[in-house]
């Protein structure tokens, strides 16, 4: 399995702090030696890195903790391969374009069995279920709407879609189009708000201590969505499983529950269990 | 303007030795300060790197001065902008997926008055002449073949469009599949292959020479592409107005003449002159 860092936030931030702490699980502190990738959006483009080195040990991934990109919208992945090798084009997160804007997309899981046919805009390139998912998720959204809808007619297609494919098996997912953020849960994912008034966090994998009151303002709010919680100090929610939230401006704004049929629910159980 | 830098190689090479003379261009020894990108392919997939900070300047860009990546075909740009603002939706290369591959492209020039319509799989994320080319060669290729073609196939269907886009104006560009490395010469691009026996090169832009002899092996072979020569001690090729090359194991494969209007080659020779 993989593990998935997300954030969401009113003013463009960096995310070096969490980021130091997750990457160390890329072969550090656990064992998501795979490949890692990271992705900042900046309005409609985004930066994507990735790597098929391990996160703890790639100079990309040392870049990324010393030169703090500001973003609103962040994806982060560090891959323990299931289905695919370990090469470059099975390394989330994946980009396409959809309606003029970048799209980015990232999975922890595993699913069973499943193979889409892909007639349309979208081929994935690589040879994981992730990928095949997210050109589904793409595919799916093109055949509904000819151009971007409401944001929130858009959260009710992707749950439509996540339904389907949650049926597959673990389906932990992050998406973004660099306006919201968009999180599923099928086993493992946390979220928390950073908000004002402001306090210090300490990271789990590393020995860092943040004082965030005195580099924020006001303004600032961040969500930050993770496998498993990144700090030992601070008040993580668990999602439910078939959680999907939309994010926006550092908050949750969306809200639904997927149906999981029970039998999937059955199986993902033991993964639940096990971060 | 621009300048583009292109690399195919027989055998996976980095290009940190050419980049550094040509990141200079960006910001230090010339004016190309407006962003800058660089993608590496590693089979079908790829590293692509964007910055709109200047190539000079720019921790990413330093990154790649020292990390030697090793890859088969590289595309750099730096951007001087012509039009469309300083954002990154607006920094070259781009890439958009086709046929379960990634392609890359970076463009050299100005197009004026092009405003294609875009009904199929691709339309541009930013606001430059550069990317609205790449969608259209995308969107064309597409509607020829719904599976790749050999590539004697798709540089004849290539050279077709390329000679829609240049009735437009400079069109100087390089696209990439992965497999091999397509350059279109409108104004300025100049080419070379180091081979055994390999010699050394001086960089025009820094004091920094290389001996080839000691990092190479008689299997390797590499073409360079750029906008003007880079090093001064080694024997650069001009392409003529209206060449288009095809690269592959590092070395020149395939030829064509694309017709330039002759009102169009007139309107380019200023731009010729001056690189």
């Amino acid at each position: 399995m993989c593990q998935l860092l997300g954030m969401n936030c009113a003013q463009p931030t960096d995310v070096t702090f969490s980021f130091t702490g997750f990457a160390a699980r890329g072969g550090g502190t656990d064992h998501h030696a795979d490949g890692f990738g990271v992705a900042f959006f900046e309005d409609k483009a985004c930066r994507l890195f990735i790597d098929n080195a391990s996160a703890a040990s790639s100079p990309i991934a040392e870049l990324i903790k010393r030169y703090p990109i500001k973003s609103k919208n962040v994806i982060s992945h560090i891959r323990k391969a299931t289905q695919g090798s370990v090469l470059l084009e099975n390394c989330h997160p994946f980009m396409r374009e959809l309606w003029g804007r970048h799209w980015i997309f990232a999975h922890n899981g595993d699913l069973k069995d499943f193979s889409p046919t892909f007639a349309g805009a979208y081929q994935p390139v690589g040879s994981t279920d992730s990928e095949a998912s997210f050109c589904l998720i793409m595919q799916r959204l093109r055949e509904h709407y000819a151009h971007q809808p409401p944001l929130e007619e858009l959260f009710a297609a992707l749950a439509e879609i996540t339904a389907e494919i949650t049926q597959f098996g673990v389906f932990n997912y992050l998406l973004s189009n660099g306006q919201a953020l968009f999180a599923h849960c099928s086993t493992n994912l946390y979220t928390l708000v950073r908000q004002w008034p402001f306090s210090t966090a300490h990271l789990i994998d590393a020995d860092l201590t943040i004082d965030f009151t005195t580099v924020t303002t006001p303004d600032d709010r961040v969500a930050v969505i993770a496998t498993a919680p990144l700090t030992d100090n601070e008040n993580w929610t668990r999602l439910a499983p078939g959680e999907l939230l939309m994010f926006e401006h550092g908050q949750r704004v969306l809200h639904a529950m997927v149906t999981i049929p029970a039998a999937v629910q059955a199986a993902n159980a033991a993964n639940r269990a096990c971060t």
